[in-house]
């Protein structure tokens, strides 16, 4: 194919997505769901898993891929029924296109809105996990944007077989299958990363170093976020128990995610609930290094060095500091962690509202896992990434940060130079 | 004074202003609008400006400055009065820092809200408009940022003089004067594109030219518009005397503007209208310059180019193109324009709503000005700029674009392994 017409093509799809109902867009959802779930649509796409599956296996006994990647590549009936349920609640959500968020009389006929409305084109390049390309166009379709999806090879057959049961979802529709376009090479990618008169946002998931390229090539704005290093503080007024457990959840449910902790930070008076962490986290299998001051409450420990506070591990390895205040561990939060998600454990209230007050980051937790952070978790249904950038949607983007919005005007006849000290005033009178 | 320490004593300052309260915050604006007005602070401004505006006659004289930026360079009396209610105005604004926009209950004992932040550091760069400086720092301090500001040469004593009020006020309040710094060199500010760990947002103003010279330097998000090439389509069903009052003011009141139109694209089903528009646009001596299917109407009319469609003239020069029905149109607005403003005339309300349906661009108006696009006729108080980006803040930017938000949860010790299939259950009840 030729890539730019393809997404010429795609822009226009896009125009036709925007322009759907609420309920159109609902029963789109809904049919992708059914689709999923069809005997012959089901065997086609665990038959092509399957075969993503032992070349992955193949490759893993070679020793050239990690198995806990050849876990997430697996696509079972079980995990299709979830995906497939994901793609119903989202269908069930409010509409979000269309929105109509400032409604302001500026003046007698002169009506100013603020409407939401899709991106238009976006570009998503993912890992090896089939799962999320569904989830990716649900959130896509769920605001009325064209996707152009890129994901991890190892899935390239599982892809293949998702992306042929959402063409047919479109093309029942009336749609253009090229609202959905999978890409299957990295060139193609670099490519893409080239169009920024045709693509509004890149959502770029993958390592540091890739993040690092993608940004450093194209001029689309990117959503991302390079780094996930999290941080679990134990205040003085921690309770051991809950923070053996936040942290165990924290550190052990998913090391590789970029919600999970890599550093543990501890108040001089929360020795018991260091030694509680300590213990569960040891029990785990978690290779602990310390700084000086934890070493000499736990001698056996590994020292860390300098570079460990700047690491992330993405295995199940922590790093231990002890700060002397709850200032100490806001600063080195300051310094060292990566404005993803931050989280305090403790009982004093006090405390606990400093540290959500004063930390710069995307989300900040008191008493809960750094897991949370998730757009499914938090409720938006699903999520396309998760973001440590400021501007626009910051932490888990879900169908909102997939939206902008447009200033609508409609007047009589007015032109600005009849409004000033000699002409008409302004009313800026909310409706809503 | 060492930049980069001065950017990081603004950062401390940002994050004292941020945790103002809404009263202390409107004050500190009240506070700075009385200041301006003051008699002896008024007088020094007013020399200063005065020493500014000498400076500025002399170098247009050497035909080295526009008349129209000595005009705009001036700052007198009213103008000041008009600024310092601008402040006022801006002070009694509701308070957007600190908004809960999200306050969902995930569970029993566990709550997600997300609360409205400032984004830290704001860089601004803008052109030598003394009171544009003022309405700047009100925007930042209304949405708790510091800001590290520079503005236009030919401004230099002016801008000083404003600063100097603005930091006795910050002193006043009790806050470092660093929560607004002033660059006087070009040098200052490359050297502040090279501090993106320390600048969370660059607000660029300008030519053309400088905003692309902005965003190929630095790795800040940078918001702006390149540029501003907006269109007045006359549909056939426009009134030809509103068809008139509507171009002379979107061209002529004030050219330089972005929001100011470029080309006049009209239906052949317009003709009374387009000579309506010719003769009222020609009376005020703006150059037409008409496509082939204009001059058959118009034989003494200048001819366009394909450049034309392309230009922002800037100046009382117009382009004018047939375009056969409303699709044709949109296609050229699609083709041509930047995204800016486009607005239709007709008294159809179908083609309208087709119209603002379609056109992607940040604001689409119905029957009044392109000139409308505008914080303060937008009823946002005042604007740092003008975005066409479609991410984060879209068209005049207020408080809210230079906002941020984080994702705020209080647990009671619950990690995310606690809930799933044979675990607890989300809630996902929205509090508000």
């Amino acid at each position: 194919m030729d890539l730019r017409e393809t997404i010429i093509a795609a822009r226009v799809a896009a125009r036709h997505l925007a322009a759907l109902t609420g309920a159109e867009r609902s029963k789109l959802l809904e049919d992708f769901a059914a689709a999923l779930l069809r005997p012959a649509t089901q065997e086609a796409i665990v038959a092509a898993n399957a075969a993503d599956m032992a070349n992955a296996r193949l490759a893993e006994e070679r020793g050239e891929l990690d198995p806990a990647l050849t876990k997430r590549l697996g696509l079972d009936a079980a995990k299709l029924a979830a995906v497939a349920d994901g793609l119903r609640q989202l269908g069930a959500m409010p509409e979000l296109v269309g929105r109509v968020t400032t409604h302001r009389q500026l003046d007698d006929g002169l009506i100013l809105r603020r409407v939401t409305c899709p991106l238009g084109v976006l570009g998503v390049v993912f890992e090896a996990r089939p799962d999320a390309l569904v989830q990716i166009a649900g959130l896509a379709w769920k605001s009325g944007n064209a996707a152009v999806l890129k994901g991890g090879r190892e899935a390239r057959a599982s892809n293949r077989a998702l992306t042929d049961v959402a063409h047919q979802v479109l093309r029942a529709h009336g749609l253009d299958e090229r609202a959905l376009v999978l890409l299957e090479d990295r060139s193609d990618v670099d490519a893409l990363l080239a169009m920024d008169d045709l693509v509004d946002m890149m959502v770029a998931r993958g390592s540091s170093q890739f993040i690092h390229h993608v940004r450093a090539h194209t001029r689309i704005p990117v959503m991302a976020h390079a780094d996930g290093i999290c941080h679990l503080y134990l205040h003085g007024a921690a309770d051991p128990a809950m923070a053996a457990h936040i942290a165990i959840d924290a550190k052990c449910s998913y090391p590789a995610a970029c919600n999970a902790i890599e550093t543990l930070l501890w108040d001089p008076a929360a020795g018991a609930a260091l030694d509680a962490c300590v213990a569960a986290l040891g029990a785990r299998g978690v290779e602990l290094r310390g700084c000086a001051e934890t070493r000499r409450r736990h001698p056996a420990m590994k020292p860390a060095t300098g570079a460990d506070w700047d690491t992330e591990y993405g295995a199940l390895t922590l790093s231990i500091r002890q700060r002397d205040n709850l200032a100490g561990a806001l600063a080195h939060i300051a310094a060292h962690g990566s404005r993803h998600t931050e989280a305090i454990v403790t009982e004093d209230p006090v405390a606990a509202e400093r540290f959500l007050a004063e930390v710069d980051a995307a989300c900040v937790f008191h008493n809960a896992s750094t897991r949370f952070a998730d757009g499914y978790r938090f409720g938006l249904g699903a999520e396309v990434g998760i973001s440590t950038d400021k501007l626009h949607a910051r932490g888990p983007v879900g169908v909102e940060g997939l939206l902008t919005y447009r200033w609508l005007l409609a007047g009589s006849g007015q032109g600005a130079t009849d409004y000033g000290p000699s002409g008409r005033q302004y009313l800026h009178r909310d409706v809503i």
